[in-house]
């Protein structure tokens, strides 16, 4: 994980939601650094439920399941 | 959550990342949706965390540590 996917002005917003009035920098970068690790583990997940149902491409029902699991653990 | 804060381009390169060759356009928007809905819980724990400690600005030591702890759950 190089460069995140995930933009910090979105980061920021998603703080605003949660009803934080300031978040420094290095917060929203982290928190997008967070949120794209676990959206990658479930995306993972979810590729393997793919191929276990013999499928190539990922649908919404993947990624249900695999969040469950995810957030499980 | 009315509108998603996270845009599904970022979340078919999140799928990308995490191998999957092709990704449905309603799995990337269920992507968004989790991720945000994470990303937004943790916000409201370092939220908790920062005013905890007399701030009211989210560092990244807050997003850390409410990490923790919704990934532990």
């Amino acid at each position: 994980m190089t460069e995140s996917e995930i933009g910090v002005a979105a980061m920021h917003r998603l703080c605003k939601k949660a009803g934080a009035e300031r978040v420094s920098e290095a917060a929203a970068k982290e928190l997008g650094k967070v949120v794209e690790g676990i959206g990658v583990k479930i995306a993972k997940d979810a590729l393997e439920y793919a191929v276990h149902s013999g499928r190539k491409t990922i649908k919404a029902k993947d990624i249900e399941i695999a969040t469950r699991k995810v957030m499980e653990k």
